[in-house]
């Protein structure tokens, strides 16, 4: 039953420890559905976590959740012609329901864009019904010949906002209020320091008139798309006739926006904070932020120490802590502790009659500094108290890991392609470069490189130094991001 | 913009008032895909508040949540004959996905026994691995050729939970367990107090041993089953080769539940609590507790109204009541009256500048006793001071109501068909009377009268006199209970 078995080292081969720690850490499993997986309960209940932040942000901006229909029209994906080009090949369609074959077949919602316009064509008359601000918590199928646990999966399950507003500035300045609320959440959440920017027109969403993302870096240094937030213009708008009466009494197409981030934070999450231990989960989104481990060697001492896990578990309790006592009496302390190490709980507090006589706990940290020591022996009452801010410390101590490491592995001034290919070769990051908005040296230095243009970086991203040149040659227009990618 | 349309009587025509109050309160709507709705922002805000009491129900007895997929091999629904049976006429197939026919055809679930047993098998090797308590929010899709809106619809949300125990005393217990859980939801969130018992055989769930349900009267006095759970044996863990060892080594088959609610909730509230102005909320599942109309005729007195308004949100906002400011302009007040009163949010403040300049609110609530004035004059510090507890108030009086009106159409003693058929054709209600046990004498029942059998009710709900005769003649073996249904 114990499974104390090394992972393979992130160094050795990044892709075999993700799968193994996503699976030994009980975040998922394989299904016997192709292309599907199974999220189980300690990787749902991060889903959850991670749910109930994104959906604070989203009500304090205004928003309100609804639900709208799996099952879309083959017609209705078909009506924006960049849509269903990006999304055809992605299909699952179905033909046959209650025992007969359909009229018309029906694809399994790959995005949700057009059966929600269908909607807000119906509901909305007046300049006075806008802004429209909905938000829906949903699973959604793009049919993928190459999966890979909570990264790219044929199933998965997302949040997908889709707002009308009266004008195009307001909707372009909604697309970026909400790459800000993603940001905020992956920071404050997940510790997850993400660049933002703007997508070249190849890689934007498949009927946008402009997508921003969010692009984390993975330890591999590679680089991970996180979260998307798309300036619709009027393109839906059209196919679905949804117009308004404006303040003068004319006729408009409503402005649309649309955004979403999904269980890939999951994995996102993993390959941020993971070590070769584990999945190492921050306070704020791990189900459980304490685990106590009880110890004892006759019943006597099970008794007394089982109680005072029990009183410690209830104190940490009142104070909001999520805590959780790991009695199960078929599994050594030892095995435990590699479980919950492999799990990511932020801190492990270890019980035994020895402290009880003393009055402390022995208190150990999943992950911590250079200079400082994992195991402390702390009396108990200054553990009860000093713990919520441990959690904060804890959590702000991997934000801070993570901003350094994407830093330390970003490059900029890079001026041409061989520079480039040599930083990929070498184990790839962001490389900053400038760009003339060609798309035939994206495409060069794609084929050259296999990075490809992930964002034209947020002013903030920005290097003080703009560059002149082009790394495809000529002048540069901008600066733009590259790096290799899932 | 104003909808100030009465809608249509209850007594005049239950089922258009009910298909008009989901629509007018903007609960739900028709959608463009046949037999599938789209669940609006204030209904949805119902179940998401549905949503938070049953988890919070569900882990304080023990259970995760996870998530399987959508998607399952037309194969494994067939293994279990009764399952097939049951469902094949509502399965929705998938037969082309990624621009490819399948190779298996896979049906959107209509229910997960199937793939959570298959992945069940995979993770139980031991009894300590038992019991194991999982639940799963997600959408099932169910082919209905006569849909309505939240009742029966094609595509629902719901929740199923699926649990393995060692013992088929312990997982039957379990079944009991989770229909008590329900029952305890109904009635302390949903004030709507339901009648629990067993499913006759010819009702259970395709697959199950034995079905519980809870069944809930609505005010045209039809039964409509509001949830249920099913003892499943090893029906599914001999197909899907669920087994375990046993304390003693040797190798046994899991026991298994299931048990689900669904969106229906929904429509059950609009049907239990709803009146002729439109839907009754109880205030724990009301997304808006109290709505603040402010009243002026100048912008001085605006700016005094809403800064009044804005102050008493945040004053009742801190005691945990959720509080809307209605500020539309282009709205009357009595319009904003109208649209709350048909959404049924519980409290209404009214408040202009003679409230002001008496330092008092207009409150009034949504449905109120006979001897009671439904607009009272209130001290502001009254108000403030009153408002939780009125709230807590209105939520017993709806359970206390809804309690009586069950009561007032429950109808004991009856001992032929044909003052069953009567009471059916004078309004239905729920009607108690013996039964043999036999099958022929309820489907004679049902032809006759239309009415089915609804339960073999749990102990506290059976007649203090015993009936010693069957409906259908000869010698009684149980009570049940006889009801038209939705």
């Amino acid at each position: 039953m114990a499974d104390n078995k090394k992972l393979t080292p992130r160094d050795e081969d990044f892709s075999a420890w993700y799968n193994e720690v996503v699976l030994r850490a009980e975040l998922a499993d394989y299904s016997p559905v192709r292309g599907s997986m199974v999220i189980r309960p300690w990787g749902y209940g991060i889903w959850e976590n991670m749910q109930r932040g994104l959906d604070g942000l989203f009500k304090d901006t205004g928003h309100e959740n609804a639900y709208f229909p799996l099952l879309i029209p083959m017609s209705f994906i078909e009506r924006e012609k960049a849509h269903i080009e990006g999304f055809k090949p992605e299909l699952a369609v179905v033909t046959h329901a209650g025992g007969k074959e359909l009229e018309e077949p029906l694809v399994i919602r790959p995005t949700s864009e057009t059966i929600i316009m269908e909607m807000y064509a119906k509901w909305i008359q007046s300049y006075r019904d806008l802004p429209l601000l909905i938000n829906q918590w949903a699973n959604v199928v793009r049919w993928e010949m190459r999966t890979k646990l909570f990264l790219r999966t044929s199933e998965f399950l997302w949040q997908e906002g889709h707002t009308v507003h009266a004008t195009s500035e307001e909707a372009e300045e909604h697309t970026r209020r909400m790459l800000g609320v993603y940001r905020t959440f992956m920071e404050d959440w997940m510790a997850m320091p993400p660049l933002t920017g703007l997508k070249s027109e190849s890689e934007k969403f498949a009927g946008a008139v402009q997508s921003y993302a969010c692009e984390a870096l993975m330890q591999d240094n590679k680089a991970l798309q996180v979260g998307t937030s798309h300036f619709l213009g009027q393109n839906f708008s059209r196919q679905f006739s949804l117009t308004f009466q404006t303040e003068e009494g004319k006729e408009e197409y409503g402005w649309n926006t649309s955004w979403g981030v999904s269980t890939r934070l999951v994995g996102a999450l993993v390959m941020t904070h993971g070590d070769d231990n584990g999945v190492v989960v921050p306070p704020r989104l791990a189900p459980t932020q304490v685990v106590i481990v009880p110890i004892w060697r006759n019943d006597d001492q099970a008794e007394a120490v089982r109680s005072k896990a029990a009183a410690l578990k209830a104190r940490l309790g009142e104070q909001g802590v999520r805590v959780r006592i790991d009695e199960r009496d078929y599994l050594s302390p030892g095995n435990k502790f590699y479980e919950w190490e492999r799990k990511g709980v932020p801190i492990r507090l270890e019980l035994g009659p020895k402290d009880l006589e003393n009055e402390q706990v022995v208190l150990v940290k999943r992950v911590c500094g250079e200079d400082e020591d994992r195991k402390e022996f702390l009396p108990e009452a200054q553990a009860l108290a000093e713990i919520p801010d441990r959690l904060e410390a804890f959590q702000a101590s991997l934000l801070e890991a993570a901003t350094a490491r994407r830093e330390a592995n970003s490059y900029r001034g890079v001026e041409d392609i061989g520079q480039l290919k040599e930083i990929m070769e070498s184990g790839g990051g962001f490389v900053y470069t400038g760009w003339s908005g060609d798309p035939e040296v994206e495409e060069r230095v794609k084929e050259e490189t296999k990075a490809t243009l992930r964002c034209i970086p947020d002013e903030e991203f920005r290097s003080s130094d703009a560059p002149t040149k082009c790394i495809g040659g000529g002048e540069a227009k901008m600066e733009v991001v590259w790096d290799r990618a899932y």
